[in-house]
């Protein structure tokens, strides 16, 4: 993020950023879980670290504005018909390679998941025939803290990123906040094996989120032609090499992940435009929508071939998908009472868990920041937990005795799935928690959604069932694996749901698989407050267009309830970790607040002249954290109409672009204005794309330093501004909708002296919880009268 | 439109305008079909004409920007929290409201559609039974002749603007441009009466895209409280008198509206993110997604409430819905070959059906600027032609046996529907054209998409009905009648599905109805160029989630063929009408031009004082057209770091606000800045928010011009600005993602003796068409290089 904080003498580095950051996170009364968890200054701009995995980071902001300085003019003015037909092909090329690699990743992590917590479960049933209990119970625990253990090692060790969901980064990423690794390959890798690892282990902890954010991890790495360290110098990627293109590209790759983790090509490109990204327009709906077609149809293929048995225990069961089309779905106007209190429910639960979820994060932050081996031993303690749990607590369940009437269901069963599992009961019987617990997640949100079995579950166990969940929903998520939130809210959701459909039995006649779907709908409705893409994912998950309208208004309801409690979990997560979200809508009090006073509050801007001498230069860049600087002209040649003194606003110039003057040396021994051809002859557009480099890797010499250097032709000249008498609602608007990462604030006087430009603002500027911590009188409203 | 014309020292009314563009389309050059209908001046700012229905109208700019003026600021200062609720409540009122009456209204029109079309139809049956085959055509031709002169003459006579989809002129109005009288009580009426008798006339066209405007009517009535002159004086209201509310609230009724057509309430909420609104966001999304569950819900429980068989001949089919659920989809590998197939021909038959449109609307609209009488039979000659060629054509076709292994269907029928229709035929017989043609268009879809009928239809009639609805889908949509696409090209694109399911027969087995649902289905990807919200509105429509991938496909390639040939029929249909629609992008050129030279190859910027002379006010806006004027102060009180020639941009003030100004006669007799409380007692901020009035009905005696008015508390002190250097295509992408209506263009000198503003950009200043008249250099890429 481009700061101008107050650290003016210091060199803030990121290390010592850190430092300052853990000994306030030490400091005890930041540790009270009211208190955000980074501190801030109170002053306007604050360090611009935020939480990236577990660690506090640098972050910074990315570049959406098109950058037009001399070079990238001459780039475009030189790009010929085939380069645009190169650069098209390119974008679909790439669309396609992650919709690709998405189900291709999807299929290997599913058909690994079913065959390792298969084979688990298989060897569990055994030790249950031979009624070793004991042995089967270690057996469990053991093969599951195993593989948790694999899991969490590898996110502590080699990749902190990849550890929970991803998608707030993700969020955070399309609004503008480029975190640090979030996108690279380790995290990638890890994110997969890690992923694997955690859903094998019978966790409480669904792989759809992770899906999400190795599609976007692949349309990352595909955009920058590989890892970090061994790209790929193919010159059509050069294209690609700027955050705008980047940005598409992702936005693909999380509606690729959707995609891939419920097999709903609609539901994901909706997902990703109703939840994770921050622009969008008409012709990336379609190159979203085509990823999402790819994916479908590798997945598809894969189906087809793992049919035939070669896959060892996948089946259709690993990719998510819950048909429950064969009911038939008829509606009373009775029926509106049970939807409308699911719905009412579905909102309270969920923001309840919104805000324990958010306690429990806080609680995990704090023993996280312990050291590794802390999170590791968080790990396992939860995966014995689970273990623990979801043995030991079908013990307490009552044999049912199978009913003779279904002829077409086996009863008991004994195997890896099925819906009646015989547990530790006698043949004949079955055991209804053992269906629900002993098995994977995804089998045991199949079971409860299964549909003509009303009196399956027993409503204490479903009970049990639905309070183990919550515990494990709430204790599972913040470990260090990589985890997803979508299961667990849907394990609990569909509980509760079947539990009100018992209730509600004898007043309607809606299937009690049918109440499950509702309730999980309405719970995730309730906790991450989507709607038309949660609809069109259940429609696709569900396979019933008929349970349309009833999903419909469930959402609604949920969604209208819930909000009137906290923001969505996403949302929480995102102020949690401090990373700069702008939101679509200024606070009202913004409108009392004009971008001057705004500037007053910070340090002074700090401007470059068109030729500037190296010395100040580095001066600039070594003592400030800027990421860009205004470019005045104040000794310019006269010209008509233009009396003495006067100034001239030139642009912006970006930090990196300096970076490169001074590492190429691209030095002028007296001050004068260069010729287009010098600077072409030592720069390329495909340089200055590059944002790499610090100023403490630039060396300088006591005789370059006195020399000179046109910063004209590196100038962006046309940078968005705002005048100074414009409200902060306003600029943020701008800022939000054009995607800037500078804006320049022009002074709304015209005469001589007045500087050209009177301030710059940035993203940190305009987050509300900045600007109140500067002007804390915005906090009242009677603070707000008085200003007016 | 704001307008910067060189009209300047003639009052350029709307009915001059008028005149002389009917001189310009009286020349002989712009008859020419290959001219722009509306002639525009080689200056930049052309004139702000548009078609509007047939006629040549002056249209206007909406303002989206919060217009911060000091009214507005204690406006909402003193606006309470229970205001606030007030306003959030209101606006899902009107949601709501919108849902409910958009499907109401569709429901009485599918009501009266079948019925009036039902009974002709039996009539007409009973005819033919009795061999009458003359009579039978006397009274079908007549019948439709009187539905189409009833249509046809409400239109001509009382709304012009109810003629056509309307969707265009939607689209142009949630991207700022407002057409006059679009959204009135009597387009309302007349689009529900001559929509029922367009379509019960049996003519070529659909009520889905009447249906759109039909929702948007509604939304703008209930914001405005009801028809322009009989609003309901209710003080809610008040809070939904702005553009941006008003916009929010017609694509609520846009969606709606798509949603009652098609019973497709998230097809309907993408089609209006997709295709209609420019503007979006979260929030809205899930308004509209409220209002389309409402209309679904209106619309279930009247079926429901038919089912018993109160509605006359409205049964299920009156809804739009073609069920093909019952057909497993099971796919090959091969099944690839017609897929691509018939997207290619679909992509290839749409971007022909858009060129041909395009002259034959050219055509029509030379025949309609005759006068109404022409109009008027210019219908009835396309019905006459339609009721002969529904009529006849199927005396060509012979009479095939009917299949008597199909022991389910009727065969034949002669009823009013039923898919093996006897016409001429002996018993056990049946047309196979009769009933494809003589029914309505509803049931001729639901015919030939009907599943597991492989041999129903003889590919010889297939093309005679293909060519008979290719020459009718050309020549029916532009005449004076309310009427939609859609449903056309559906029925073109089934015809040819199924044919070319008939000729791959050998190789596939998909099945023959599946084919026209892929046809027509590629068809409307290739004329209309959507695509996720198509594909869903598809999904939704056949009620099977398993042709979901393969329909994808099918799009995903007619458009990209569609889209190398030419653009989108809508947007064919926006440049025809000359509506000034703002695109997505810049185009490549706009880069090499600045703001400075577009503004100055316009007239000088008029610029007001803050405290102002009368004369010079009522001078300005009697001689220009401008909507907004830049308000400088050059004599400010000295300040420190100000020398003497300062000048200060205060803001922009709005026409309307000066015309408010003048006709409460707020004039000071000396030259001073007036206080809040003197600007409050004369203005509220809800009459500042009206926009009527013209400068032509203000009176001002001599003695009152000597007097002086304190601009500054009525002008928007906010106004967006950008620096003369920025280029066109950064200042349109501001432009168009902030939704302005004036966007005022700074110096980048500071000096003394500069001017504060040094030009405005407006709409019109920005559509490219108009860019390129005033630069034809720009045309060619040598020139481009030449300005570099």
């Amino acid at each position: 993020m481009e700061e101008h904080s107050n650290h003016y003498a210091e060199a803030a580095t990121p290390q010592n950023m850190e430092e300052e950051a853990d000994l306030e996170a030490r400091d005890p009364e930041s540790n009270s879980l009211n208190q955000p968890l980074l501190k801030r200054n109170r002053t306007l701009s604050s360090n611009p670290l935020a939480l990236v995995g577990a660690k506090v980071s640098h972050i910074e902001s990315l570049d959406y504005e098109i950058n037009e300085n001399d070079l990238f003019k001459h780039d475009w003015r030189s790009r010929s018909k085939v380069q645009v037909l190169q650069y098209i092909l390119l974008k679909w090329t790439l669309a396609l390679l992650v919709g690709l690699l998405t189900g291709l990743i999807a299929t290997f992590i599913n058909l690994a998941v079913e065959n390792v917590a298969g084979y688990k479960l298989l060897a569990v049933v055994a030790f249950i025939d031979e009624d070793r209990y004991l042995m089967g119970f270690i057996f469990l625990a053991v093969a599951n803290l195993l593989l948790t253990a694999s899991a969490a090692v590898l996110c502590v060790c080699f990749a902190p990123t990849a550890a929970g969901p991803g998608i707030p980064e993700i969020k955070a990423y399309l609004n503008g906040v480029d975190t640090p690794n979030m996108f690279g390959a380790s995290t990638l890798i890890v994110k997969i094996v890690g992923s694997i690892g955690a859903v094998s282990a019978g966790l409480d902890l669904g792989k759809e989120g992770p899906l999400v954010h190795i599609g976007s991890c692949i349309a990352s790495l595909l955009g920058q032609g590989g890892p970090d360290n061994y790209r790929v110098k193919w010159r059509w990627l050069r294209y690609m090499n700027n955050d705008r293109d980047r940005r598409d590209l992702i936005t693909c790759g999380a509606a690729a992940g959707v995609c891939a983790a419920f097999r709903s090509p609609v539901g994901g490109v909706l997902f990703a435009l109703e939840e994770v990204a921050t622009w969008w327009r008409s012709a990336l709906l379609w190159r979203t929508f085509f990823s999402t077609a790819i994916v479908v149809v590798v997945l598809r293929a894969f189906i087809e071939i793992c049919r035939s048995g070669e896959c060892g225990l996948f089946g259709e069961g690993g990719l998510i998908m819950f048909d429950v089309s064969t009911v038939t779905v008829t509606y009373r106007w009775m029926d509106i009472v049970p939807v409308v209190v699911i719905g009412i429910i579905g909102g309270v639960l969920g923001s309840l868990y919104n805000c324990l979820l958010h306690k429990v994060l806080r609680l995990y932050n704090l023993i996280n920041q312990k050291g590794r081996i802390h999170k590791i031993l968080l790990s396992l303690i939860v995966s014995l937990f689970t273990s623990a749990c979801m043995y030991g607590l079908p013990f307490l369940a009552k044999c049912t005795a199978c009913d003779t009437s279904l002829t077409d269901v086996v009863c008991p069963t004994n195997g890896r799935t099925g819906n009646f599992k015989q547990f530790n009961c006698p043949d004949g019987y079955y055991n209804d928690l053992a269906t629900l617990l002993l098995t994977t997640n995804d089998d045991a949100v199949r079971n409860i959604f299964s549909t003509n079995t009303p009196s399956e579950y027993h409503p204490l166990n479903l009970l049990i069932f639905f309070a183990l969940y919550c515990i494990l929903g709430l204790f599972t998520f913040g470990i260090a694996v990589p985890s997803g939130l979508f299961l667990p809210i849907i394990l609990m959701g569909s509980a509760y749901g079947r539990m009100l459909g018992i209730a509600m039995k004898s007043y309607t006649d809606i299937d009690q698989g049918l109440y499950a779907v509702l309730g999980a709908a309405s719970l995730m409705a309730g906790s991450m407050r989507m709607t038309v893409s949660l609809c069109v994912i259940f429609l696709e998950l569900t396979n019933n267009l008929l349970l349309l309208p009833i999903t419909m208004i469930v959402l609604l309801i949920a969604k209208t309830v819930g909000d009137s409690f906290n923001p969505s979990i996403y949302e929480i997560i995102l102020h949690l970790k401090g990373l700069p979200f702008l939101d679509a809508h200024p606070e009202p009090w913004m409108r009392n607040l004009t971008v001057r006073e705004l500037a007053d509050a910070k340090p002074p801007v700090v401007t470059l002249r068109g030729i500037e001498k190296v010395d100040r230069i580095v001066e600039v860049l070594r003592n400030t954290t800027h990421n860009g600087f205004p470019v005045v002209d104040d000794e310019i040649e006269p010209r008509v109409g233009l009396a003495l003194g006067a100034a001239e606003l030139h642009g912006l110039i970006l930090r990196a672009h300096l970076l490169q003057v001074l590492k190429k040396k691209w030095f002028l021994k007296e001050k004068r204005r260069t010729e287009e051809w010098e600077v072409r002859e030592k720069f390329t557009a495909v340089e200055l794309a590059e944002r790499e480099g610090k100023i403490e890797e630039v060396a300088v010499t006591t005789e370059e330093m006195e020399m000179y250097v046109d910063l004209h032709p590196l100038t962006n000249t046309t940078p968005y501004t705002v005048i100074e008498s414009m409200s902060v609602a306003k600029a943020m608007v701008l800022f939000r909708q054009v995607g800037l990462r500078h804006l320049l604030i022009l002074p709304k006087y015209e005469a001589a002296g007045v500087p050209p430009v009177v301030g710059i603002l940035t993203r940190q500027d305009l987050i509300a919880y900045n600007i109140l911590n500067a002007f804390p009188d915005l906090r009242s409203p009677k603070g707000r009268e008085k200003r007016n």
